[in-house]
C-alpha cells in the first residue's frame, strides 16, 4: 500500500509537488485552527485558516487576520515553518531528512527536486539542494540577527530576538508576513535607513533565485557569471531602479504618502516600494493611498516578479528580459533572439510566451471573478489578484474585506501562482507529446 | 523641389504612410474648425477640432462633442470624408485617383500600397486595391440602403437617406460615429433585430480584412480558403460567440442594462456588445453602467480586436491566435507551433510578441499618463485607453470630460493604433539589419 502510494508520487513530480503543496497546506491550517495559536479572546473561521496557511506556504502574505495582534507565539512559529517550508520548497526539506536518516536519495526523487527547483540539468541537483539550504539558513541568520541588532533598540531583547528571526526568515523567504500589528506592515520604520536597506538586500538574494546566488559565491573562484545570472542581476536591477525613479515622480507630491518625507526618505521609500512588489510584499506606507498611476505600476512589477528558482512569484524576470529580445530582434530584422550576445532558441521564446500568457489569463479571470464577487473598485481587484498570483501579498485593502468566495478564488490564485503553468500543467495533464511529422509551414499575417 | 519631396516620400512607405495620416488629419482638424461645419450657435476649439479629425481618420469614434447636435451636414459630410480616406487607406485612394488619372502606377508608389495594406506580396496589389475599393463600396452601399430602408420607418425619406449613408459607412469602416445625438449610439434600437443584425455583419465584414472578403468572394471559384482566411474567420466567430456568452451572464441581472430586457434581446444585445468592442464603437446601453467584470472583458476584447489589413485595430486575431497555438505548442511538448496543420515559423511567433507586447506597453504607459491627468476611476482611464489604442471608440465616460492633456493623449494612442508598431518604428528608424553572424546558444530558465 505504501509502496503503491509512492510509487505513484514519483511517476509524476509535478502531481508530487502540488499534492505536497496541499497536504502542507492543511495541516497547516488545522495547525492555525486550534486556540493555542491565538491570542487569547481571538478566534478564527476555519476559511481564515485556510487562507493564512495557504498565504504563508505560498510566502504571499496577504493576511486576512492582523499576524501581530491575532495569533499567540505558537501560531507565529507556526506560520514562519510554513513560510520557511513552502520558500525553500518542502522537496527540498524532504532531501533533507532523507540526508539526516541516510537514505539514499533515488534518482526518481531526484526528479521531483529537479522539478521543485525547475532546475534542467540533473547533475548536481542533491549538491545544489544542500548549497541551497546552506545559503539560505546562512543569509536568514545573518538577517535575523542585523535585525534583532536593530530591533534591541526598540524592545525588550527577547522580544527583540523573536522579532528578528520571523523578519529575517520572512522577509529573505518574499513572505510578507509582519508581527508590527494593525495591518500596518513596517510603517513605523520608514524613516530607518538600516532596516530599509537590510530589507532591499534580503529581497534581492531571496528573489534572485539560488541558482544565481550560487554562481555569486562562486564568481572569486570562477570569474564569470552565467547568462542566466547575469540576466537575473540586470533585469532585477535595471527594474528596481527604474521603477523607484517613476515611483518618485508619481509620488513626490502625494501627502497622504511621500508629500510629508524629507528628500532622503522620500528616496528610500521610491526603493523599497521598487523593490517589495517583486514579490516581497512589506511596505513602509499604505498601498491604498498611493496614486493610481504608481498603483498601476506596482501592478506591473508585481506581474514580472522575480527569478526563476527564488522564493518569489511573477513570470520572472528571465521571461521579462526574454520577451524584450525577441521584440527587439523583429524591429531590428534579424532572425535570431540575441541576449547578451547568446542566441535564444525559439522554444524558450515560446516557453517565454506560454508562462507571460498563461499568468495573464489566470490574473484577468481572477479579476473577473473578484469583480463579481467583491465591491471595490476595479484597481482594488486587480491590484490584489495580481499580488495572489505573483505572489506578494501587497493589498489596496481588499484582502480584510473578502468575503468567503472572495477568500477561495485569493486562495487558488495564491497556489496557481506558486506552482507555476507547468507544474500545474503536468500535474494534470500528460507529460510529453511526440511530434509525428512536420507540418507544411503556413503563411499568416501578424498584426 | 517637388520631386525631392516625392523621392523622400517615396524611399520610406512607411515614413510616407505616416505623414500621409498627419496631413489628412491637419486638414481635417481645420474644414472642422470651419464655422460652416457647426450647428448654429456652437462652437468648437482647436483641440476639440484636431482631436474629432484624429478619431474619425483614424476611424476610432471617440467623441469631445456629441456628432449629431453639434456639427453641421457640412460637417457630418467632412467627418465621413475623413473615416472613408482613414477606412480604406489614403493609399488606396491616391492610387484610385492615379488610375483615373491615367498615370502609371510606379513600383515605388505600389510600395507604399504594400505597407499600407499591410500584404506581403508586391504581385497583384494594384488589383487588389481596386478589389479593396470595389468590395468596400459595394458593402457600403448595401449597408447604406438596407439602413436608408429601416430609417424611412422613423424619419423622413431625405433625413433617413442622409443617416443610412452615414451609418453604412461609419459601421463598415467601424469607425464608431453617429449622429443619434446626446453620446447614447444606437440606443434607440436597443430592441430592434433588424439594425442589430445588420450592424453586426457590416462590422464583422469591415472586421476581417479585405484578403480575407476578397478570399470568401473566390470560394465559389476556388473551393478553399487560406490558412490567413480560416484563423482571422475562426477566431472572430470564437470571440464573438465566447464573448456574448460571458456578458449575458455578467448582465442578465443588472437593472441599469440588460435587467429590464426581454430574453430574446437579451441574447440581441449579448452579440453586438461582443462584437462591437472589436472595434466597431457603436452601443445600444450605456458602457458606463456595466459591471466591472463586463467592462475589463470589453477591455481585453478591445485589446485583441480584428483581422490584419481591415478597418479596425487591436493586436489583430492572427496575433492573438498564433500565441495560443504558441503557448498549446509547449504545453504538448512539441517543437514546432502548429495552426490548422501548419508550422508556423518562429519569425512568425516573434512578430506576434512583438505586436502585443508593443500594444501592451502603449496601453500601460497611456493608462498611467491618463491616470496622472484625468481624475477618474482606474477603469474608466484603463478602458478610455484601450478603446483609443484599438481605434474602438466605446467609452465609459471619460472622453468629453477630458483634460485639454489628456486629449492629446488620447490623439496620440489613436493614432499610434492605427498605425501600428511596424509603421512606426520603420517610420523613424532604418529598415532591416543585416546579420553579421549567428551567436552561440544561450541557456536561460524560463518561469
Ligand atoms: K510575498
Ligand atoms: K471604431
Amino acid at each position: 500500500m505504501f509502496k503503491k502510494v509512492r510509487g505513484w508520487f514519483v511517476s509524476s513530480p509535478p502531481r508530487a509537488l502540488t499534492i505536497g503543496f496541499i497536504v502542507i497546506i492543511l495541516i497547516g491550517t488545522v495547525l492555525l485552527k486550534l486556540p493555542v495559536s491565538l491570542r487569547e479572546g481571538q478566534s478564527i473561521d476555519w476559511v481564515d485558516a485556510l487562507f493564512t496557511s495557504a498565504s504563508a506556504t505560498c510566502v504571499t502574505g496577504l493576511v486576512v487576520l492582523d499576524t501581530g495582534t491575532s495569533f499567540s507565539t505558537f501560531g507565529h512559529w507556526v506560520i514562519l515553518a510554513l513560510v520557511q517550508i513552502g520558500g525553500l520548497g518542502f522537496m527540498t526539506m524532504g532531501t533533507l531528512f532523507a540526508i539526516f536518516l541516510r537514505r539514499k536519495v533515488s534518482l526518481k526523487e531526484r526528479l521531483i527536486l529537479q522539478e521543485s527547483l525547475n532546475q534542467n540539468n540533473l547533475e548536481g541537483i542533491i549538491k545544489l539542494v544542500l548549497r541551497v539550504i546552506y545559503y539560505a539558513l546562512t543569509i536568514e541568520l545573518a538577517g535575523s540577527l542585523l535585525f534583532t541588532l536593530r530591533f534591541m533598540l526598540d524592545m525588550p531583547p527577547g522580544k527583540a530576538i523573536y522579532f528578528g528571526i520571523f523578519h529575517g526568515v520572512s522577509i529573505f523567504n518574499n513572505a510578507g508576513f509582519d508581527l508590527f500589528g494593525d495591518y500596518r506592515s513596517m510603517a513605523n520604520y520608514i524613516s530607518d535607513p538600516f532596516v530599509n536597506l537590510l530589507s532591499i538586500v534580503l529581497i534581492i538574494l531571496g528573489g534572485l533565485g539560488f541558482v544565481v546566488l550560487a554562481d555569486l559565491v562562486e564568481y572569486r573562484r570562477n570569474r564569470r557569471l552565467s547568462l542566466h545570472s547575469k540576466v537575473a542581476i540586470y533585469t532585477t536591477l535595471l527594474l528596481f531602479i527604474g521603477g523607484a525613479v517613476v515611483i518618485l515622480l508619481f509620488e513626490y507630491t502625494n501627502q497622504k504618502t511621500f508629500g510629508p518625507l524629507n528628500m532622503a526618505d522620500k528616496i528610500m521609500a521610491s526603493l523599497l516600494h521598487s523593490m517589495t512588489p517583486r514579490s516581497a510584499g512589506i511596505s513602509t506606507i499604505d498601498v491604498a493611498s498611493l496614486r493610481q498611476a504608481t498603483q498601476f505600476l506596482l501592478v506591473i512589477l508585481m506581474f514580472i516578479g522575480v527569478s526563476p528558482g527564488s522564493t518569489g512569484g511573477g513570470i520572472k524576470t528571465t521571461t521579462f528580459a526574454v520577451l524584450i529580445v525577441a521584440v527587439l530582434a523583429v524591429f531590428r530584422g534579424r532572425k535570431d533572439v540575441v541576449l547578451l550576445r547568446h542566441r535564444i532558441e525559439p522554444d524558450r521564446v515560446y516557453k517565454a510566451i506560454t508562462v507571460t500568457l498563461f499568468s495573464f489569463i489566470i490574473v484577468v479571470v481572477g479579476t473577473m471573478l473578484l469583480s463579481v464577487t467583491e465591491s471595490h473598485s476595479f484597481m482594488v481587484v486587480l491590484f490584489e489578484a495580481t499580488s495572489a498570483f505573483a505572489t506578494v501579498g501587497l493589498s489596496a485593502g481588499l484582502t480584510p474585506e473578502l468575503t468567503d468566495i472572495g477568500k477561495f478564488i485569493v486562495i487558488v490564485l495564491m497556489f496557481m501562482g506558486r506552482l507555476g503553468p507547468f507544474t500545474l500543467f503536468y500535474a494534470v495533464g500528460p507529460r510529453k507529446g511526440k511530434t509525428l511529422y512536420r507540418h507544411a509551414e503556413g503563411k499568416i499575417i501578424i498584426g
